[in-house]
């Protein structure tokens, strides 16, 4: 086969067959089809799509560039849940336990921030000890031991996408709904799962903006997922707002210990109950919705969601005292408080703007090569509908040096608007995709 | 600038400024902009295009990469002539010594061949001792010398468009109007003249088979020709024959010679014509075409223009005698002759796949590194509207190695058609885009 001539094809709006794919994904894999031609693919494809035979086939060719795992012989159902990123997202940090406890084995694998989004490693990171990169031995021994494992993706899986992701963020291919699609999907499928649950965000702090592009994306994965066998479903959730209070890295492990004792906030823990129930019922464990969601108050009424919580903690290195007393997290004792300068409702808190301020602090990162300050973040006192009087607190800022404070609450300026009507109540679960 | 967001722009079919571009062309030829980035940009430009503004910026930044060539101490003015290329597209071979003889500075310079068409270095490098490839200082003097020279294109002329020009042969997107049009005109414009002349080829042996996408071609580059102040002008001429009788190399400096003689066949005398007449209107060496046309046939006749090629041939380091007696040119002594094989009018005498059957004799190259024989080739003698018998030669194919003969057979099995009607007669000459 030739690339040139597969590049030709794709950039005329042509069909490429799976026996294609597969070889131009190995070729690049094993360096024998350049970067060059790679990227004017990525062009071709970003332009002229691919449709759904030639999108399974992708995937699959990137799944198989590395190591499968499999997990047919641990006898529970494995599942897990992926987000496609937001501002105060620490939902898997309390889901994963919650499902645990009611029988699903969860091998998770989660990734970083980057820009005004963070990652589910780096908030975990913030718990002294804690060791998110696990070689394949560690990762299966504390899977066996507690159902449930919270690490980075190993290196040996789907090393296409990780090429592949690189030159695309080089080469201005990036948001293209195939190619976001095939390289969630191709690592999560490369996990050996039963079932999977997706949470696609829309709105100003989501990756994808706008709803109808949210909603092409989680039919496409959706899609992706069934054709490989695995009982995939997403939830579209609305990401204007940040979700929960927190915004950071140890004050978002702290909000997800509040949800796991039945204390955290209302938006946050309806979104970990929903994703939580279409776990269990993907997985069989639970017969219908109401029992699921029962099962999993319950895990957090008795405790045993976040005894599972610091049973993995304590597997992964980390000091089960910092759940047990968040205090302990890391903390700069520095903060700062932004009020509000008119009475009224709250109709927007808008959460890109308050993820590029909490990056802007040092809770995220500009570029990959930066580093994470676990201590600082954002605290959102006011969010729509909540009434306010002028002085009233919006938001405490923790903070480690004043020149990032003062960037942070520049950026902040125009991220709370305050009208006179409370706005109309726009609904937090927009649909289930399945 | 960001070569990313330059990109994502022309992704987005939005509009690059003239800055820009010439950031990211001069980016790109001192390797700060990547391979992989600039074929997602050409994959971008490929399919959302250039408009004529970004056009004329992206020729100007591409032909200030490197050198560009200063005629104007020489008081005659300066012309040059470019083919999209053909089968049996000799034509500059003729025309530079006729264009001279009138009064017109030459400074040409010419391409090889690949694939099915032919390239003049390659033809007048079989001429004994020819060498094309001159430096700066020796071209100057050829062409202050005798007003002509016939040389390749120097190394420091258009750096940006050797690498680019690489990068879309292995990246799929070669054939695109604004890239074509800019490579082309990039390389014209570098090399200092008052007017030039195209050559746009269309049909079965042309780059652009296609008579609409061959008009654009043409619209494109001479609209690119007059935004930087050069007088540009191009014919549309018939591809689907092969241009004279022969195709090959050594057989096709004979037959420019030919033409030189006033002894060459209508279709290549008139093409020939037609172009010079463009060239002297277009530095006003001629009033008008009638005139034009006079002063070539008689540059012709006196015998002047075979001499000016003699005299070009000396000076290039060429055996003048070859061309007084092209029997001396190189010869393989082996013929064979195809017949017709059924009475009637010859209706298709097919550019593409004799063009494909003289490169499998040895007269082409299937890749840039193949090397040519300078003298096998093929003579064509039925063209269409020629009556035929059983047995009637079509064509003698001179060859070296008897497999690259039988290949050559097999491709020329159906490059004949003949019909009981003769065909209605086509124009050779379609258009004048000016």
């Amino acid at each position: 086969m030739n690339a040139v001539e597969l590049i030709e094809r794709k950039r005329d709006a042509g069909t490429l067959t799976s026996d294609e794919i597969k070889w131009l994904i190995t070729s690049y894999t094993n360096d024998t089809v350049a970067d060059y031609q790679m990227s004017a693919m990525a062009m071709a494809i970003f332009l002229n799509g691919l449709n759904a035979e030639e999108l399974a086939a992708w995937t699959e060719a990137m799944l198989h560039s590395g190591d499968v795992l499999d997990f047919s012989d641990i006898d529970a159902p494995k599942a897990d849940k992926h987000s496609t990123g937001g501002v105060g997202d620490k939902v898997s940090i309390p889901l994963g336990p919650m499902v645990a406890v009611c029988g699903v084995a969860i091998p998770m694998m989660s990734g970083r921030g980057l820009g005004h989004t963070g990652g589910t490693l780096d908030k975990l990171e913030s718990i002294p000890g804690f060791t998110t990169g696990l070689d394949p031995a560690t990762f299966r021994k504390v899977l066996d031991k507690t159902g449930l494992v919270l690490a980075g993706q190993s290196e040996t899986l789907v090393p296409a996408d990780r090429k592949l992701y690189a030159l695309r963020d080089a080469s201005g291919t990036v948001a293209s709904i195939p190619l976001i699609s095939s390289s969630i999907m191709s690592k999560k499928l490369a996990e050996g799962l039963d079932a999977l649950v997706l949470d696609v965000k829309f709105g100003s702090g989501a990756f994808m903006t706008d709803t109808a592009r949210a909603r092409e994306l989680a039919e496409t994965m959706v899609g992706i997922g069934k054709s490989h066998g695995v009982d995939t479903v997403a939830l579209m959730t609305d990401m204007n707002t940040p979700l929960g209070r927190q915004v950071g890295n140890a004050n978002e492990i702290a909000e997800s210990i509040e949800v796991l004792r039945g204390e955290g906030p209302d938006d946050l823990t309806e979104v970990t109950l929903e994703l939580g129930v279409q776990m269990l019922l993907q997985t069989g464990v639970a017969p219908d919705a109401e029992t699921a969601r029962e099962r999993l108050n319950r895990s957090v009424e008795d405790g045993s969601a976040l005894e599972k919580f610091m049973e993995v903690v304590e597997a992964q290195g980390g000091d089960p005292a910092a759940i047990e007393n968040p205090d302990l997290l890391p903390s700069t004792g520095k903060h700062w408080t932004i009020e509000a300068k008119e009475a009224g409702f709250v109709s927007v808190c808008d959460a890109r703007s308050i993820g590029i301020a909490g990056m802007r602090l040092g809770a995220g990162r500009a570029r990959k090569e930066d580093t994470i300050d676990p201590a600082v973040g954002i605290t959102v006192l006011a969010k729509p509908g909540d009434e306010v009087e002028v002085g009233t607190p919006l938001a405490v800022l923790e903070y480690r040096h004043q020149a990032r404070l003062d960037e942070a609450l520049r950026i902040l300026e125009h991220s709370w608007t305050i009208s006179e009507e409370a706005p109309e109540p726009t609904p937090l679960i927009l649909d289930l995709i399945e």
